[in-house]
């Protein structure tokens, strides 16, 4: 996928951004555009996932909170989202019911309207039940994007890792776990905005696919530094680590919905911790690591006290019980 | 699908537009955000198409075009797009790339960037190859909608109709013409922006799903006005008219891609039509017909003389031999 996108995708477009906005070959969470001294940010992502219903969410909920992280990842506080639907012919009404509404409330629930949309209906066999793409449109004073961490800045974990794709594989194989895990598919930009308030963030990336370990990755090579996370302060539940060691999954590998990496500039980092730890969804959140002059690694401090570098996720963690 | 989407689909987002712009209720071509004295217009379409590459075009081709459409409807000069694909595995990287490329010449044309994209694969058999989500934005200093319409408006429609889809038609049938039929897909908003300059746009729409019949009843329907168009001036071509005659298909419930129905006052349209006709893609163009008072009727002059009112095109045409 990822030479499909350098080597065919992305060099077909020569017209790739907005003046000197970020545009396409950044491969950002999103898109800027300069617009009379501020940001207009873009984003568009496609969702599928299997099962549409999981411990702590939905498709619906999913696709609203992750175009909403997309554009606050940026920098940005969402002013709009719009929504094209494909729909497996034969697919419930019930269903589509059932989903819609959960997009609906999530929005209400974040005060952002959808604005347009779109619904079709394709052949069964080939999706799962549904595709959802949504398309989100923010405003941002200043674009925060995925390069702009310096050495000397402070690195912040919002929340406990690994929780939304381990909620996914362990619906999805029937695990029975004694403690049941969650999805944790959640709406940042509230966090994101308070924590710009107080402090400097120098650069945010959602840990999705590929996990916190593809995203560290992807930050320490466009902004050309080193990132050394320590394990010992990374957030994790007790169930995530567990269930995680006994089915040979990295939980750093694993793709969280509700979770952001803050790149913050030392003096403010404290402030920017408490601030998020006072947020709903950011009451796990720590400084896990630091930025050091570098080449582009990312490095992980382990319990025992040894340094490893944190290798690039290739394609999806899967159980070894699959 | 209408009822999917006004029984189930449009009433779940109770947040549904921003201030006073154009929202989801609406569904119009685009959505409407004001914005600092202006108004930014946010549109998104899925694309599924068989075959992929048509006479005239491909689905590359058609997403941008129908996107950047969608945009000038609404009175709008676009300003960027995002693109989410999503691919059938097993597609090969030729076909891919010979997509892209089409959508990233067609965007070099038109001087508008491509700015953010998100890529997908799912299992075979349900889509025909690959779908493209194109999400646009863009710029309008005053907001057209379908709803504008006036007793005494002029209807210009910028081309000639079906050439789309039946040129879709006799590619997957295999009809063997004589005259080949191309697809009309084309970008209209440098023809739109021409025409808004010399007079007054009241409403546009471009007549895609459901052709023309579809799209006249809407604007009807929305602006509470009848629409009177003659059989007589409606700018077809010889070759399509035949073959539809041949297959028992209306030319006017026929989808379009690279043409607008346009009312305008009655003062600037002859200015107006005289512009659009100097355009590449609006050589055909004709004023059709006239708004009247009334329920929401779009009427029919026939050559014979006659009278009928055009109906709501039920469900996808198709061919007789099919």
């Amino acid at each position: 996928m990822r030479q499909l996108l350098d080597d065919i995708i992305v060099p077909a477009y020569k017209l790739n951004k907005v003046d000197e906005g970020v545009g396409l070959p950044e491969m950002d969470d999103g898109a800027s555009i300069p617009f009379g001294g501020r940001h207009l940010i873009v984003t568009t992502d496609t969702y599928t996932v299997k099962p549409l219903f999981f411990p702590g969410g939905d498709i619906g909920r999913l696709a609203v909170c992750g175009t909403v992280n997309d554009v606050a990842m940026m920098g940005a506080t969402p002013i709009a989202l719009t929504s094209a639907i494909v729909l497996e012919e034969g697919l419930s009404v019930e269903v589509l019911e059932r989903v819609v509404n959960s997009m609906g409330e999530t929005l209400e629930e974040l005060g952002i309207p959808l604005v347009a949309g779109d619904t079709k209906i394709v052949e069964r066999g080939g999706i799962d039940e549904m595709l959802i793409t949504t398309s989100g449109v923010g405003l941002a004073d200043r674009v925060v994007t995925d390069s702009g961490l310096r050495p000397g800045d402070k690195v912040i974990l919002t929340g406990t890792v690994g929780n939304h794709q381990l909620s996914l594989l362990a619906s999805r194989e029937g695990l029975n776990l004694e403690t049941p895990i969650k999805s944790d598919a959640a709406p940042l930009f509230g966090l994101i905005y308070e924590a710009m308030k107080v402090g400097y963030i120098t650069a945010m990336k959602d840990p999705t696919r590929g996990g916190v370990s593809g995203a560290l990755n992807e930050m320490a090579k466009k902004s050309g530094v080193d990132i050394t996370i320590r394990e010992e302060d990374i957030p994790i539940k007790e169930v995530v680590m567990s269930t995680c060691g006994l089915l040979g999954l990295d939980p750093l590998e694993l793709a969280n919905e509700g979770v952001a990496i803050i790149g913050v500039d030392e003096d403010s980092s404290k402030k920017v911790l408490e601030v998020i730890r006072k947020n709903e969804y950011g009451r796990d959140a720590a400084i896990v690591g630091e930025v050091q002059e570098g080449g582009g690694r990312a490095i992980l401090e382990t319990f025992v006290g040894g340094r490893r570098v944190i290798r690039e996720p290739v394609g999806s963690p899967m159980p070894r019980i699959c």
